[in-house]
């Protein structure tokens, strides 16, 4: 079934231990629809401006995404720039130019309305509430969040949070949200705020997706080396929105394939700086990671 | 079959946000023999004092824990002081005091000389190796070590390691005995200095097992409130290495059954101060913990 994807295009100038980039493509929508394009087909709400090139839409068309909802205005695209040392589990942002996405407001095409999947990329509440609002006919809405709306935005986020299914969130904002440290007691106060699964990513740790019906755990596939980290629960929400929209099941069994397929398309984001390892896969590679990933946890009742 | 363990015995004085105990039993070989206890037979080499007293050697009498390996010498039992803040994932010391500790030496009664598995828990590296020297009919060998010994004694502690059989350490310590951040890396480092299994422990993270033939890793029981740490190590490899011990099974699907066991048996000793809830165990709880796991981390290939 269709994939409505709403978030950030951006350029990212980033540092690691491993190297340095400038200016290459990043941004939440565009992680997450590379990373769901490999599972069902995917169209994008974002802003870009003048400075965003053919070259760059042409790595969404590669994919077949719809770039029909990605308006390109007067200024310059989203800038962000950061770094990430020592064990690289956190991102320290340097700068962030808004650019034309302070100005942004979503505006859905037509052909958009009939969509039955949206995720929610991390952008300011107000507008992920008009965007769901906007759509009729929706399976399931999954969301991201930050600090940055958790802390300065609770009641425009808490608004968002009762029109949606699924929040995908990290657990340190999760923490934040629900007041509770233990993370099976946060889930379930967020669970009460409106999404009836959460989605805790615990980055290296893998992820917990708690629902209705159960608690599953899935692990962090072992890398030998984390590349670069930006861009890995952009593309782990990807994997997981692109399985429920490929199979348009949403019952406690395919949420857990969905949240491996997360885990899995999360691994290979970092390896490479930007989408590069994201363009660069074959479903055989998405599937041999899915059954290394039950190989590492399956034993025996 | 038969498992022994070396270790220490000792009073604890703990401040957790939960409440503070004062002069409970505890210690790596205490853990370690009451969970083990619910799996085989077990007996202790272990030193105390003499102001350690019939009720405490109830403690292990209530579980047909074998104590003729636990000399009583003059002066006091080791103590340890130490509290948990914030997180509690990690143990603040404030005080030390080896008292008998000190001085043991290990002396293993000919009745545990048949031992098949073994346990060496923290303790200098070259009592650990004498230990392990004087046991000819073992199956198999786990050990435990610290960043002291890691750093201080690293001779010392590679002459064990390339007797046993396999190592349980936790992730600082893993990386600090490989010099690698990544613990797939470290892993494959430790595994060329002895032991072919590697057991690392990542607290509320669970556990990650790296065999010869195979990668298996094990999520922490997703308790809601930690009580107290302690002790959570070597309960975990109480479980691990009583398991093996009571099927005498070393297949790598024998070894991934072990893993689950010892997380369950983390999960249980965080639960109270001390071996308070180790002690009021059922078969059945154990059971039950394994199967939860087993819904926990299950999904369609």
């Amino acid at each position: 079934m269709s994939l409505l994807a709403v978030g950030s295009i951006a350029f990212d100038t980033i540092h690691t231990p491993y190297g340095d980039v400038e200016d290459i493509l990043g941004g939440s929508a565009t992680f997450f629809a590379v990373t769901a394009s490999w599972f069902t087909s995917v169209s994008v709400v974002a802003v870009v401006g003048e400075d965003f090139g053919d070259q760059h839409f042409q790595v969404f068309r590669e994919r077949s995404i719809d770039t029909r909802g990605v308006e390109q205005v007067p200024g310059r695209t989203f800038r962000w720039k950061g770094e990430y040392v020592g064990d690289m589990n956190q991102a320290h942002t340097l700068d962030t130019q808004l650019n034309v996405f302070e100005s942004f407001v979503p505006k859905i095409p037509p052909a958009y309305l009939n969509s039955k999947f949206l995720f929610l990329g991390n952008i300011v509440p107000v507008l992920q509430l008009n965007v769901r609002r906007a759509l009729p006919h929706l399976h399931a809405t999954g969301m991201d969040t930050m600090n940055y709306w958790i802390q300065g935005m609770p009641e425009e986020l808490a608004a968002v949070l009762a029109t949606v299914d699924i929040l995908l969130i990290n657990e340190g904002e999760a923490r934040l949200l629900s007041k509770q440290h233990h993370l099976k007691k946060a889930a379930a106060v967020i669970q009460k705020l409106g999404p009836r699964f959460v989605v805790i990513k615990r980055g290296e740790h893998g992820a917990t997706l708690f629902g209705p019906e159960s608690i599953f755990t899935v692990p962090g596939y072992p890398l030998e080396q984390v590349f670069d980290p930006t861009g890995a629960g952009d593309s782990f929400a990807g994997g997981f929105m692109g399985h429920l929209a490929r199979t348009g099941d949403l019952s406690d069994a395919n949420l857990r394939r969905a949240a491996v397929y997360g885990s899995v398309m999360g691994s290979f984001a970092v390896e490479e700086f930007g989408v590069g390892r994201l363009l660069r896969l074959a479903p055989s590679d998405i599937e041999a990671r899915y059954r290394e990933i039950k190989m590492l946890t399956h034993f025996d009742a």
